[in-house]
């Protein structure tokens, strides 16, 4: 691990760390905010996942969530959104949803993207465990959150590890990947034609077998250009009604998949992450 | 004026502006952000100034103002650096400190600066124009605030226009760019060898002769990487003194010269600016 830069924010440390990745094959960088507070055993940590084209840069320069996250004490994990770097494949046309920047958190299983691509076992498995060993973030009050590619791999690395990542939230999520554009496109590259292997990386999929204890806060913009076509969120929501899964789905009325969104609303859900984990390891 | 890009931000808008300068001959675009609330004959309208290299875009993408912004009701103008665009001349080995994105908000006397590199003419009395015809934003409540580069354009022009822009604050401002590298540079290239024609926009050397009746606000970061070579605040604070000028600067200890010191502190400005034009206008 070594600390590619560091910005005092608000008090606290904005920092931005490379390391060798075993399970990605490459270097990976991850921004790491830190309070100003030192961590203690009532620390909570959030996971970001950035959306398409983003890397760990995006969500610490526009989200504004240090502020809060210095006033309350949480750290702030951002990954970088794919595997990067010389022979690290990107797709034939460069296109901006699918290989570089377009991880999808999952791992895949079709040439040419095994080697590097598997961006679940990285997010579940060694970003835990490499962030733990910085300046004792414990991992007992982990929640995690993303935006759009980000929010799809927050419900649905949730939904699958509800025991390490214990609350969860979503701005904008595709939610059903298996049924839209963005979700046919890279499940058919990086997972193959069987459908039925994309249900492990599908939240409305998987909420039918998967439930939580958490109360998933989604937040919509009702302006988003992607609404109707990539997200559909509803979709979600009349799952989660019929398995029983408590969700908070909130259509926030005017705001569109941009980061200015996301600005108004963090706060919100630092505090729902931090309710959360309040409830359900009290 | 065409509006560029409109995003919904703290229940107000962000919007990003095109219009044909007639000053600076060329289109510019400049960002508004209006608060939910309607303006009103109390609505405080801030300018801000950016620094080298900067658009319209870094301060309503990274600094975080719109949500206390939204909250008391203050219209946010954002302004380019330079002019822009095919037929504006940049510096010959296209220099991030000299030409486009470093007009250092003066007018330029010098070929071939003089058709286009009239920032401090664009920001005076051309935009303050420009923006009172868009939502009835009035002009009796201005402040002007900015960053390095736009720290000395804020300092300079306030203290030139203290009936128009009556508030003023800075972070990490060149307040005496005749006696540093970054002003000794783009004066000789925009003003010409004369010392005396630099003394107007010469924070430290204006106000020998221009005093105003605002309190001005300063932070200055105390990790910041130009602080000994081309910022040097105490110049600044000790030609106040020997004014009268009153002055309130503060180092902040561990903070860089980055957007997330900008954004740690910009709360405190935007309530500087209401309680000085509070106190002025009142």
């Amino acid at each position: 691990m070594k600390i590619v830069s560091e910005n005092k924010s608000f008090g606290g440390a904005q920092r931005v760390y490379e390391h060798d990745s075993d399970t990605l094959s490459c270097a990976m960088r991850v921004g790491v905010f830190l309070p100003g507070e030192a961590p203690t055993n009532k620390t909570t940590t959030l996971f970001w996942l950035s959306g398409l084209t983003c890397t760990e840069q995006n969500f610490i320069t526009k989200a504004g969530a240090q502020k809060l996250a210095s006033e309350l004490g949480v750290v702030l994990i951002t990954p970088d959104t794919s595997p990067r770097g010389v022979g690290v494949p990107d797709a034939e046309d460069s296109a901006y949803d699918l290989g570089l920047g377009a991880g999808f958190y999952l791992n895949a299983t079709q040439a040419p993207w095994t080697k590097h691509y598997k961006m679940y076992d990285y997010i579940v498995h060694e970003l835990p465990e490499i962030v733990s060993s910085i300046s004792s973030i414990a991992l007992d009050r982990l929640g995690i959150s993303g935006h759009s590619m980000g929010g799809h791999g927050a419900l649905t690395i949730h939904l699958r590890n509800p025991e390490l990542f214990k609350s969860v939230s979503a701005f904008s999520p595709i939610v059903g990947p298996s049924e839209v554009p963005w979700g046919r496109k890279v499940f058919t590259a990086y997972l193959g034609d069987d459908r039925e292997r994309w249900a492990a990386y599908d939240a409305v999929r998987l909420v039918a077998r998967n439930q939580s204890g958490a109360e998933i806060l989604i937040d919509q913009g009702g302006a988003d250009e992607f609404l109707e076509a990539q997200l559909q969120p509803e979709r979600f929501a009349e799952a989660c009604r019929a398995e029983g899964q408590k969700l908070h789905l909130r259509l926030q009325d005017g705001y569109d998949h941009s980061y200015y969104f996301i600005a108004s609303f963090i706060d919100d859900h630092i505090r729902h992450h931090i309710r959360e984990l309040d409830r359900l390891t009290g």
